[in-house]
C-alpha cells in the first residue's frame, strides 16, 4: 500500500507503543475477535482523519479485522506519533502522516485518502468531511456515509447540514453518551493537565487555573485541576453552565477579570478569540496559556505575536514571550491541543468506547444509509448501551437488572402515595 | 377562603419561617415585583399539590400577585410544615395540608382543589393530575394544562400520555437545566444528608454510604457524601449510569454484594422494590436505611416489618428493627424521602429556580394551551435561559458574552486547521 | 445521689438518646466490659465538667464501671440536652446542669462538682480547674490530677503553668494524636456544619464560606464546606497554617478583604475578637456569622449589639440583626459553639476515641500522679496507639505488621542506594 | 574546577531548564539577592549529594552566591538531568553526576564530593554521610555538620546516633514544617503520579490505586490519585495512621488482600519488602507497579524477577513481565523513585521552600555547630515561620496579625465562660 510517514525505522518502536494501548483496549480487542469472521465492512473502503495514535492502530486494526480497506491521515498538524505511522506503514496499511505538517501538507495528506474512493468516511474535527464536500464533486456521490468524533466537528456539520451543504448523513459520534460523558470528560480533564505538566512541570497546588468553557471537556479539566490542589475560576458564555460552575463551588466571572487572577490558562469552548490581547496584557508575570479544544484559534496566537516584545522556546513545547513592560507569559505548543500536541492524547483506556461508537456507527452507516437523510444523526441509543454494557463487562462490574415486577412498577402510573 | 390545616396558633411562626425564605428566593422576589402590574394569571384559578413549605408559601404568593387564585394540598402525607400552613391560612389563602395524613385524608385534601375547579394544575408526583383523571371527568374539560415537579411524576405522566390516557397537555418542569440540573443534584444532595443527619448524628467520615441510583438525585447524593469522607458504593441498572459512577471514583456493583458492606443505604431510583428482604438479611448491625426517591417503594417496608422480631423508635423518625440474630437495622421517616420527612427539603436557593419554572411554565399553558397536545412537553429553552440568567444577576455574577465575530465563527464550518 | 436537671419527665427520652449513642461507642462499650471487674478507679471520686450530651452519658457509665464515683456539670450554658441529664439523674447519678444557664447558675453548678471533693478532675475548656484553683485552696490539695479536653482549654492550662499557677498536673487529652487528629478534625467539621444547617437550612453549593483558622478544627471545616460544594476562604496568623491552606487549593486573606466576600463565617480560632465591627460592617445582605471554637469571643457578639439597629430571632438560634442602612446578618446561637448549641455536638463515632483517650488519662493519672509534675503532660505514645487499635478493629479493619526483616532494616543505616 | 557529566553539549538545554526554575523558585531569588553582599557561609566548602536537577542548580547558584564552595553529586542513580549537570559544569562548578550510573560509580561519584573536604555536608538519603563515617574518618573531624533532606535519611541517621555512630551534628531539614508538610505532601503527590502518567498514559479515573503507606508522601499520592479520579486503598503498619486514612474516605486492608484488587500500586513507607512475591502472584492482569519511597527496597524486584517467566520495556521506563499463566506485570523505572527517574521530580515551586530550609540550616550549623551535639536536631521553629513568611510574600497573599488585645488574650487563662 503507498504510504507517507516520517521514518520506517521508529516502527518497533511504534509497534510495541501499540502492543501497549492493546492492553488497555479490552472492548476493542473484544470486538476484533467476535466480527473477525462475520466481517461486517468487508468490501467497504473508509477514509480516516484523525490523529495517527497507538489507539488510533487498533481501530484501524478492528476495521481491517471487519473487512474494510482503510486510508488515513492525521486531522492535526502535530499530533503525530510518528513511531506508530511507521508502524502502521510497515503493516501495510496505507497512511499519509507525520508530526509538524505545514498547512498544504496537511491537506495532502487529506487528499490521498479521499483519492482512495471511500465508501465511508471518519472524521475528526471535519476537515476531512469539508474538503470532500469542497474539492471532490465527483468522488462525493459514491460515499454512504461518515462520522465525525468531536464537539467541533459536530458544530460545523450542523452548521454546514442547515446550509443545505451537507452531501451523505453523518453519525455524530462525538454525541452518543458513551463517547462524549466519557472520552471529554475524563479524557480530556487528564491528558490536558498531562500536557501541562510534560511542558511546564508546574505545581498545580496553590495555583489558580482559569478554565474557559464548562461544557464537557470543560467540566473535565476543572475536576481535575482542582484535584490537583488548584482554585478553579470558570468563564463562560451560557447562562446555565455558568450556574452549574458556580454550584459545583468554582468561582464564576469574566475572562476580562480573571485574567489578572490565573497562573494557568487552559480554553476549551469551540470558539474563537477567547482569551485577546486585552487580556493578556492584564496578566501576571509568569501565566501559562494553553488551549484544549480543537482548533488553535481560541488563545489568540496573533494577538501574543502582535504585544510580545522577544520570545524564545524555553522548553520544549513551552515558549517565553516577554511583553515590552518585562512579564513574561508562556503558550504551549503553539496554543494547539494541549493534551496531544503535548501529551498523548486520551487514555486508551477511554478511547476504547470512543472507537467501539465509531465502529458500530459505520456499520450502522454501511446498513441503513439508503433511508438515512444527509444531516448530523445521533447514534442509536442501543449502541450507548451495548458499548457500556462490553466496557463493565471488561471491568468485571456486575450491576443489577430490573425484575419483571420493576419493570412493570415502571409502567404503572396509577398508584401513588 | 376554606382552609383546613393542624393549628392555627402555628401562624406567627410560619410567617417567620416565610419571612427567611424569601431572604434567599431573590428570583420568585424579583418575578413577584416584576408581575404584581401586569398580572399575567389574572382570573385563573390553579390547583396545588406541592410539599406545603416555607419555599412553597413564597410560590403561592408569587402566584397570587400576578393573579391567579389558589388552592393547595400536599403532596406527601409527612412533609407539610403545620406552621408554615397555618400561615397561609391567616392570610386567607385556601390550603388543605397538615403533617401525618392518613390515606384517606390525603386524597381528601386532593379533592379540595380539585373541586375548586381549576384551570391549572401543578402537581409533584402526579397524584393530583391522575386523581382528576380517574374521579373528575367533568370538571377536568376546563383544565388548559398542568406542571410536574419530580422525576417520578413525569415518569407516571409520560406512562399515561403513552397509554393515551393523559387529557390535558402537561409542561415537565423537572426536566427544565435549570431545575433537574440543580435542585435533584444540589438541593437532594444535601437535604437528604441533612435528613439523615437530623435523624441519627451519625459521623459520615469512614463509613460506606450505598447509593441505589446514579441519575441526577444519586449523583448529588454521592458528591455530598464523598464530601463528608464516606466511601461511596453506588448500585445502577443503567450501564452507561454504571460506568459514570465508576469513572468518578465509586465501586459500583450488585445491590446483593453492596448490602453486606455498607453502613448506610439511601435509594434515588424512582423504582420501587429496590432494597428487599434478601438485602436486609446481609446487612451489618446497626445499618441505617433511608429513602430519598419520591415513593415509599424503593426500601421494602413490607420486607422489613415481615422479617424483623421487635422494633421501637429510637430517635424521632428512626425506627429500629431487631433481627431475630440479634442485629439491628434502622429505617428513616418509614421509608418515605428523607429529606422532606427528616429535614426542610430543598433549601431555598435551588428553589427558588425550580419555581421560577413553575411559574413561567403555568403562563406557557395559559397562553399556548390551545396549540398544545395533550402529552409531556419539555420547557421552552429559552425558559431555561432566562431562569439561570436571572439567578446569576442575583448572585452578581457576571460572564461574558459572544462577539459579533465569535457568533460568526460558530456558524462557519470551511475554517478548518 | 444529689442532682439538679430541668425535667426529670424526659429520662426515657434522654435513655433512648443514650441507647443509640452506645450502638455508635464500640471502643467505650469495649473498655467497659473489660474493666468492670478490674476497676482501676475503685474508691476515686472524679469531678466532670463537660458537656452534658448522650456520649457523656456513656462515658459517666464507663468510669462508673471502672469504680469511679462522679459529679458531673456542663461546660457550657447551651449544650445540655436536659433529656440525658435526666436519664443522668434517674441512674442516681450526681449531675448539675441544664440548658439555658445564666453566668451566676454556671459556677453554681462547677462549684457542686468541686465540693464533692474530687481526687481527678475531668475538663472540657478548663473552667472547672481554674474555678478550682481560684476559689478552693483547701480542697486543691487532695487532687491527684486532671484531664483537659479542648485545644482551648490545653492552651489556659499551659499559660497557667508557665505563669507558675498550675498546682496539679494535666494530662493534655487533646493533644492526643487520637484525639486532634481525629474529634477536632472529623467530628468538628461535620457536626459544625450541621448545626449551620439545622439553624439555617441554607444552601453550600455555591456559596462562599470563610473560615478563620486552619489548625485542625479550621481543616475539618474547610474540608466538610469544601465537600458541601463552597468555596472556601481561609483567614490565618500563622504563616505556615496560611500556606498549608493555600496548597489545598484554598484562597487565603485577611479578614478584612474576606469580609465583603463570605456569605458564611465560622470562626475555629481560640483566640478573641475574629470578627468585629469593622469586618461586620463590610458584609453583604444575608451574610451569616458563627463560631466553632470553645468560648463565645471570636464573632464580637457586643460589636453587633452595637451596630445593630434592631433585631430578631428568625429561626430558633438564628438571630438577624438589622443594621442602619438595611443590610441583614445573621448570627447563630449567639456565637457559641454551633456544634452543640446548634446541633448534638461530635458524632458519637468519634468521641469514642476522645474518651478512651479521658479514661486511659485518669487511670495513668491515678497510678502516676506521685512523679508528675504540675504542669501539662502528653498522653503517652503508647495509650494513642491502643485507642486506634481497639478502634480499627470495632471497625473490623486489619492492617499490615512489620516483619522481622522489616523491623531490622528499619533500624540499619548502613544499607543504601 | 574538576568535573564528570555525560555531554557537556546538553549545557544550552540545560540553561534553559534552570532558567525556567528560577521563574518558580522566588524564595530562593529573594535570598539570593539578600545574601550576595553578606555573604554568610564565605570560605566554607559544602559536599552536596543531592538529585541534579535544574532545582538543585538554582539552589548550588544560591550557595556560590552567599559565599560557599561546593563539590556536588547525585543520590540517586537515575535522577541526574544529565543537560542541568552539563550546564552546571560549564559554570565551573564541580559536579559529578550523570543518568544511569554503577553502584560502582555512584560512590566514586560520593567520594570525590568527600575529598573536597567539605566543612558541611548536604545530603538527602543519608548515603553521602554514611559513607563520609564508613570510609573517611580523617577527613570527617573537619566537619562541622551537615543537613538531611529526605524521610528515610533522617530515619538512617537517627538509627545511626541511637547507635551512638553519629560524629557530627545533623540538621532535619526534611522535619521542618514547611519541607514534610509541603514537599512530601503536595510535591510528592504531584510528581510521582506525572511520573506514572508519562511511563503508561493510563487512565486514572475508575482505576484502583494502592497506596502503601500513610504518612506525608503517601496522603499526598492518595490526594492526588483521588483527585484524579481513582478508588484509592491503603495499606499501613501503624493503626492511628490506618485509622485516619479510613476517616479520609479511603478503604483500608492489608496489602496482602489489596493485592488482588490494585490495578496500579505505589509505596511510600520508607520500608522494604513491602510488595513481595506473594502479593504479585494475587495481582491483576495488567496491574502497574512502582515506588515513592527513597530506596528501591519497597516493591521486591528480586522477587519479580524470581517469579517471571519472561520480560520486556514496552515503554520507556516501562518493563512488562510476564508471569508463567500469562499475567503480565508492569514495573516502572525499576522500582525507584517514580517521580524523580521517570518524570522531574518536585515542581521547582515547593522545592523552593525546602531548599531554603536547606540554606537556612547550612548558616545555622555554620554558627553553632560547638554548641551542637552529633544527634539530629530540628531546624529552629523561626526557621520555619521565616520560610513560610518569605513564600507568602512572593504569592502576594496577606495574613492577619494578632492585635496586642488577642495576645493578652492568648496568655490569659482566667477568662472563661
Amino acid at each position: 500500500m503507498p504510504n507517507k510517514v516520517k521514518d520506517l525505522s521508529l516502527a518497533d518502536q511504534g509497534r510495541l507503543k501499540i502492543e501497549w494501548a492493546r492492553t488497555r483496549m479490552p472492548v476493542l480487542e473484544h470486538l476484533r475477535e467476535k466480527y473477525s469472521s462475520e466481517q461486517p465492512l468487508r468490501g467497504l473502503r473508509v477514509a480516516g482523519c484523525l490523529h495517527v495514535t497507538k489507539e488510533t492502530a487498533i481501530l484501524i486494526q478492528l476495521l481491517q479485522a471487519a473487512g474494510a480497506q482503510t486510508a488515513w491521515c492525521g486531522c492535526n498538524p502535530l499530533s503525530t506519533q510518528d513511531d506508530v505511522a511507521a508502524a502502521l506503514a510497515k503493516e501495510d496499511i496505507e497512511v499519509y502522516a507525520w508530526r509538524g505538517l505545514t498547512a498544504d501538507e496537511y491537506y495532502w495528506c487529506i487528499d490521498r485518502t479521499i483519492e482512495a474512493k471511500p465508501d465511508l468516511t471518519l472524521d475528526d474535527g471535519a476537515d476531512l468531511t469539508v474538503r470532500f464536500h469542497e474539492k471532490y464533486p465527483t468522488l462525493i456521490v459514491r460515499v454512504m456515509g461518515g462520522t465525525e468524533e468531536t464537539t467541533t466537528g459536530v458544530q460545523r456539520l450542523r452548521a454546514m447540514a442547515e446550509a443545505g451543504a451537507l452531501k451523505y448523513p453523518i453519525v455524530a459520534v462525538n454525541d452518543a453518551e458513551t463517547k462524549s460523558d466519557f472520552d471529554n470528560i475524563y479524557g480530556t480533564g487528564q491528558s490536558s493537565l498531562d500536557g501541562i505538566l510534560r511542558t511546564t512541570n508546574i505545581l498545580f497546588a496553590g495555583k489558580t487555573v482559569v478554565v474557559a468553557g464548562y461544557g464537557h471537556c470543560g467540566r473535565g479539566i476543572t475536576a481535575r485541576a482542582r484535584g490537583l490542589g488548584s482554585q478553579v475560576i470558570v468563564t463562560e458564555v451560557d447562562p446555565a453552565k455558568a450556574l452549574k460552575a458556580t454550584m459545583d463551588g468554582y468561582s464564576v466571572m469574566k475572562m476580562e477579570e480573571a485574567a489578572s487572577r490565573g497562573d494557568i490558562f487552559i480554553t476549551a469552548t469551540g470558539c474563537s478569540a477567547v482569551i485577546t490581547e486585552d487580556h493578556m496584557k492584564r496578566m501576571k508575570d509568569g501565566a501559562v496559556l494553553c488551549n484544549a479544544g480543537h482548533f488553535n484559534v481560541e488563545v489568540s496566537v496573533t494577538d501574543l505575536e502582535k504585544i510580545a516584545a522577544s520570545k524564545k522556546e524555553i522548553r520544549p513545547g513551552n515558549v517565553e514571550y516577554t511583553l515590552p513592560d518585562g512579564r513574561r507569559l508562556y503558550l504551549l505548543v503553539e496554543g494547539r491541543l494541549v493534551n496531544l500536541a503535548a501529551a498523548e492524547g486520551h487514555p486508551s483506556e477511554v478511547i476504547d468506547m470512543s472507537f467501539a461508537n465509531q465502529f458500530f456507527s459505520l456499520i450502522y452507516l454501511a446498513k441503513h444509509h439508503k433511508s438515512l437523510e444527509p444531516v448530523v444523526h445521533r447514534v442509536p441509543p442501543e449502541q450507548d448501551r451495548e458499548v457500556a454494557r462490553m466496557k463493565l463487562e471488561t471491568l468485571r462490574i456486575g450491576i443489577d437488572e430490573l425484575t419483571s415486577q420493576q419493570k412493570e412498577y415502571l409502567k404503572k402510573y396509577k398508584e401513588g402515595t
